[in-house]
């Protein structure tokens, strides 16, 4: 009966069962990465009776007359469930909910080491949306908020509305506004270089995915110029007839230049470039770009522009990777995020928060600006603290907060 | 906008907002009693190219091949889903999830803390059987077993039931199954320690809930002579016309001797006395018992029988309670029967399974067998173990096992 274990670093998929791989990612993840552990004494009849029978009944009832105690006696307002279906997962694309797992379980331990977040991984065995947002809506009681993750879109979309719409706690996709945030403060710090405002910027952004759908729209909440976003077949325009409700609503509020055509035909004279696509752009289009450009090419592990290329054009380069500088890692966002919100028990995450948010991550680096820090590390200590206060401060500004 | 917190303690509900209850088990419930932590390092950059990007990726592509690995490298075959539905919490009936939490949190900590097994409470949002069903299903993907809590009967046979069918990990509703294998345990012992085989032995169980139903099938399986249930109107007999489906099957298989009328006309002459029901058994039925009778009242606080009336006229008296000897505590059961089950992949947990563990608990103290002693303490380092290793090897034997 036994199924055999085989060593994924065999190429025959036979040989070598049992035996540890040599690649050091299998060996770093054999057994998960993860594990609960139990925060008061369970080593004697006076502990069970405290935190089990018959103490835990008092608190129980308690909650059951009062329902907002359970901030104050569980776990609840500590823990996020780390939602996926599956099919979105980094580049990887539709790989199905137990080939997800590793990779929300990188994003749980990530919530607990940058925000002090517990994290639990939920990967869905259904990519049907109502059914998606069915069965998170029974799990909520259980959590005090719910990071969407690695869901494709257009679903991910209409998943995280309805599921705002019908809970009392944050909802976040992070591919979207994670993605987003840290975009933001990487734009703040260099339009502030080189002495400019968002409003002074036009922008192109290559995908019109999650990621770009949500930067479209939050960078011009946040105040930019204009934007125009490709897809694959070139500019989301007001006059294509293949658009998607999701791209027919950023038609209406982006590319006020009414530009038509490639994304080449975008570029010329624009000031920011930001890829979310892959793919890559030629040099003759980043060489087209206005004076003083930015281009983050985000693309993992090929940049859309590669940094040597880009730096012949551009003021200030960034990318995804964490081997050059200026790296747009949604770690900077996500943990602290949820960290402030979770504090003051908001019940949603607004444009204010997030903006917030993206103003603290920006400001951790303005004694230090330059064209090679518009953003900090990802393993910059100050980040996750300065992004929880200002979340949390803007939760209670917008009336979100409830304490 | 923020909600008052509100101090338990105060009787009005409004005084002392904000400080913490002096009660010690609303002061250890503060921020709840479990956390999330990562078992790899976070601490820079090549730390995190290993667990999560890029390095993550080629783990997720492994799984997506080789569905089986996902047991290797993921914490899935080392996590347990707590689910309940909040109906039947405690003594405390339908509180509903929220207000049920505290338990959860209690039950995953001594999973870990008993067996070694990681658990994540989850308290549905729904009371529907079917729904309840399809949420589990979904979530299955991240875990390596399902341990059913707390929902009432007759819902949670039918819930088990379907999810075992569906489901390739083990479904286990322990308020039906934990009690009956620790019963089977005292029974076992209680046997022996006055000679006596289970075949010798009538029983009489009163309550037909959850644990009443599992409690009369398992001991019937592991071979009692007889037994009688009874449920608030009396013994379940084939001519009442008022029994559920699942009493109707009851008095198929229980109830050899054909008995009719109340719990005290079934007591008299009986060997066995197991109470999972509250209430009082009045002192002249367990006088009418047989001689060297078993009584095990479990109901807590309050025991059907007081231990000291119990000992007047019984050869071996359990309770559920701590503070007597022979405690009935489903932590000698769950946490022993989940690692061992998670140890080798089971696919469900069987019959034989089950019984290896009662085995295994009754064997613990094999050497010290008196009338105080048919069963270990809760706190026995010994118990998980045995039980962990026999289940496994039950387990293997009854083909269910994936290693």
């Amino acid at each position: 009966m036994a199924a055999e274990i085989v060593n994924p670093r065999s190429e025959s998929g036979t040989e070598g069962a049992q035996e540890e791989p040599f690649d050091p990612a299998f060996a770093l993840h054999r057994g998960g990465k993860m594990a609960i552990s139990a925060t008061v004494p369970l080593r004697d009849r006076d502990d069970l009776s405290l935190a089990y029978t018959p103490g835990v009944a008092k608190v129980c009832t308690a909650i059951a007359e009062q329902p907002e105690l359970v901030h104050d006696y569980t776990w609840k307002s500590q823990v996020v469930a780390v939602v996926t279906d599956g099919t979105a997962v980094l580049g990887l694309g539709d790989i199905g909910p137990e080939a997800s797992l590793p990779v929300m379980e990188g994003k749980a331990i990530l919530f607990k080491q940058f925000g002090g977040v517990d994290a639990v991984p939920i990967a869905l065995a259904t990519t049907d949306a109502d059914e998606i947002v069915e069965t998170v809506v029974r799990l909520a009681p259980s959590f005090g908020g719910v990071n969407l993750e690695d869901i494709s879109a257009p679903r991910c979309f209409e998943i995280e509305r309805k599921l705002q719409e019908r809970l009392d706690i944050p909802v976040f996709h992070d591919d979207q506004h994670g993605t987003a945030v840290v975009t933001l403060a990487a734009l703040r710090n260099a339009a502030k270089l080189t002495g400019r405002t968002l409003g002074d910027l036009r922008g192109v952004i290559s995908g019109a995915g999650a990621a770009g759908v949500a930067i479209a729209k939050f960078l011009l909440q946040a105040g930019l110029g204009d934007v125009a976003v490709a897809d694959r077949k070139g500019i989301v325009s007001a006059d294509r007839e293949d658009l998607t409700p999701v791209k027919r609503e950023l038609a209406e509020i982006t590319n006020k230049a009414g530009l038509t055509g490639s994304l080449e035909t975008a570029l010329a004279g624009a000031d920011v470039f930001i890829g979310v696509s892959g793919g890559t752009v030629p040099e003759a289009a980043v060489a087209s770009m206005a004076p003083n450009a930015f281009v983050f090419a985000m693309a993992n592990p090929n940049p859309e522009v590669h940094p040597d290329v880009a730096h012949k054009y551009a003021a200030v380069v960034a990318t995804g990777r964490s081997d050059y500088p200026n790296q747009i890692n949604n770690v900077l966002a996500f943990p602290g995020i949820f960290a402030g919100a979770l504090q003051v028990r908001a019940s949603r995450i607004t444009e204010g928060m997030k903006i917030a948010a993206a103003d603290a991550i920006a400001d951790v680096v303005a004694d230090e600006l330059s064209a090679a820090c518009v953003i900090p590390s990802p393993f910059d200590e100050r980040v996750a603290p300065a992004v929880a206060a200002a979340v949390a401060a803007a939760a209670r500004a917008e009336g979100v907060a409830r304490r």
